[in-house]
């Protein structure tokens, strides 16, 4: 917090919050970790979570109950005021909506507000034993769903159904989605953040499977792409390129890279192939206890690959009405600054089902 | 927008954007509806998601696109410098992350940010003919999964595969879950907002039962509390006493009468039981595009009901370490005042499953 010039944190529920506390909780009502650098750490939380509130695993002892009634607004002006947080700067949760940040800032007029989650990034980014392990956990959980999502996607299939399928297997097993599933079936596929749908797999489509459990709140993410029924010469050869893209941006992980340096690779070799204005992304997003962190695999990211580090490789090729092929498994950098994936090796053709 | 001094909305995906443009998505990348007062309207979006906005139902032509390198922040800079945003009041997104609204606050430093909702809310919380019949449809869907419900809750079964047996039914029926689901058996459900989990249903649980299905955008939302192989007395009594207190929350929709009122009475029936400690929620949420908006049934609120207010009577009693009893449904106000419910009624007494 010093370093970043911070005072006080101010975090809602959600990843942050859940990294330094164990405790997260969903809800439209203001729930917030006050973390002062010099006094307790509290908890501001409506009535209704307060029971949840009480065991957060980090032992915070100090709840501060507010109910509908009364409001959150005074609560936390008056407690601003006795532990003269207003007169500092106040990181928020980046993740924090409008209608609470800038009544926060209505309530504490003399404070600065920053973002938090500059200060939090890189001790977050930065995975301990207990960390990876649960990543191997949520990659492992992942893998596991990997037939399950061929068997589901065969001719005549809607996305969705393939999606409940991934869904219902997820439950089963007792973890949670990462996300909900992107299944992308032929053209619907060339949009790389496609909302699954009713359209069904027809013979000959190349479909885009995006999935993850989570386990123990850390995410799991991967994508394969596949062929039903037949494959065009064209789906093979561009699932061919996608392929050396991926193994491209995982060896790019050795001592001394960046995270544009990833990207660089994997880039290249979709441009040299022809395709670059079809990359339309970045190469990849860092994961933990959100599906999207940093670091981000992103070209002017000149950030050093540290062990620990935890992303995905993911780069595609978009052809508008036709198709789309995505790759992607996660990884994390080892002590030696090389590689080590959580997830199965990809296929290196496409694979028809 | 000049009623509530804004000269611009910056709306980021959710129920705002969609309720101006009929264009929502999700993702953590910077998207964005821009409108200002004088000029038309434009969209700021990723590439990733430039195909998608250019089909949005309101035909707003001017996207702007940003890509993963460039970032967004330059582009939305220089948008505002051109359209002179920047010299006027600024209505953000309720719910755009802090990430947004603190650096818009910086690539906008002359402009006074505020919060758009106040000026959206009134115009929401008002349904016209077409959402009424959303918000029926939503309704019907959700009714049709009462019996799944009650299926699956059977002696055994953990409150996730009743989750599941509900997630899956509204999967099927071509609809999409209002929220994950609420199951709270036997003292779960003396947390109102417990997370469904892995605990099974035992003879004698009283178990909440709390779930939606959205159609067309709009949200169903209605809870059930039943009993599983046998119903103690005390179960019994206080279903009763929430039992009335939803029918005295529904009746109190007349004309003249305020939210407060309608949570008074709610409240006024659990309070003369002598539960009055244990019912500690509002009484009540808006419904519409989101799950939860104006107008709420609150102590303290006094605005006044009007027709095409649609919104939840819920009511209920959390008994910790025992069970809890809540009973949902939700009505629109009829042009004379009263309530339509689009729910089918509640049973009077404890169902035993």
């Amino acid at each position: 917090m010093h370093e970043n010039g911070l005072d006080t944190l101010i975090l809602t529920p959600g990843a942050a919050m859940r990294y330094l506390s164990g405790f997260s909780e969903h809800g439209s009502r203001f729930l917030a970790l006050v973390v002062p650098d010099d006094q307790p750490w509290l908890f501001v939380t409506p009535a209704l979570n307060a029971g949840q509130a009480r065991q957060n695993p980090a032992d915070v002892s100090d709840i501060r109950v507010w109910d509908d009634a009364q409001g959150w607004e005074t609560l936390l002006a008056s407690l601003s005021k006795d532990l003269m947080l207003d007169i500092g700067i106040v990181g928020l949760d980046d993740d924090m909506p409008a209608r609470f940040a800038l009544k926060i800032q209505e309530l504490m007029p003399t404070a600065l507000l920053k973002l938090a989650g500059a200060a939090l990034a890189p001790l977050r980014a930065v995975k301990d034993a207990l960390e990876l392990a649960a990543l191997q956990h949520a990659a492992d959980a992942t893998d596991a769903l990997i037939p399950i999502a061929y068997e589901a996607c065969r001719i005549g299939a809607s996305e969705m159904e393939v999606s409940l399928a991934l869904g219902q297997s997820i439950a089963r097993a007792g973890y949670q989605d990462s996300f909900a599933p992107i299944i992308g079936a032929g053209p619907n596929g060339a949009s790389p953040h496609h909302n699954t749908g009713k359209t069904t797999v027809k013979t000959g489509d190349v479909v885009i499977l995006d999935f993850g459990a989570m386990a123990d709140g850390y995410h799991g993410d991967i994508t394969r792409t596949v062929a039903v029924g037949e494959a065009s010469d064209e789906a093979k050869r561009i699932y061919e390129v996608v392929y050396r893209a991926h193994q491209a941006g995982v060896a790019a992980v050795r001592p001394g890279a960046t995270a544009h340096d990833v990207d660089a690779a994997a880039r290249r070799v979709i441009a040299d192939a022809g395709y670059g204005e079809f990359f339309i992304h970045r190469t990849g997003h860092g994961i933990g206890l959100d599906d999207h962190e940093a670091p981000y695999m992103l070209s002017g990211n000149y950030t050093p690959l540290l062990p620990g580090h935890c992303f995905s490789v993911e780069p595609g090729i978009y052809l508008p009405g036709k198709f789309g092929v995505r790759l992607e498994n996660i990884l994390t950098v080892k002590d030696d600054g090389t590689a080590h994936v959580f997830n199965q090796a990809i296929p290196p053709e496409l694979l028809v089902l």
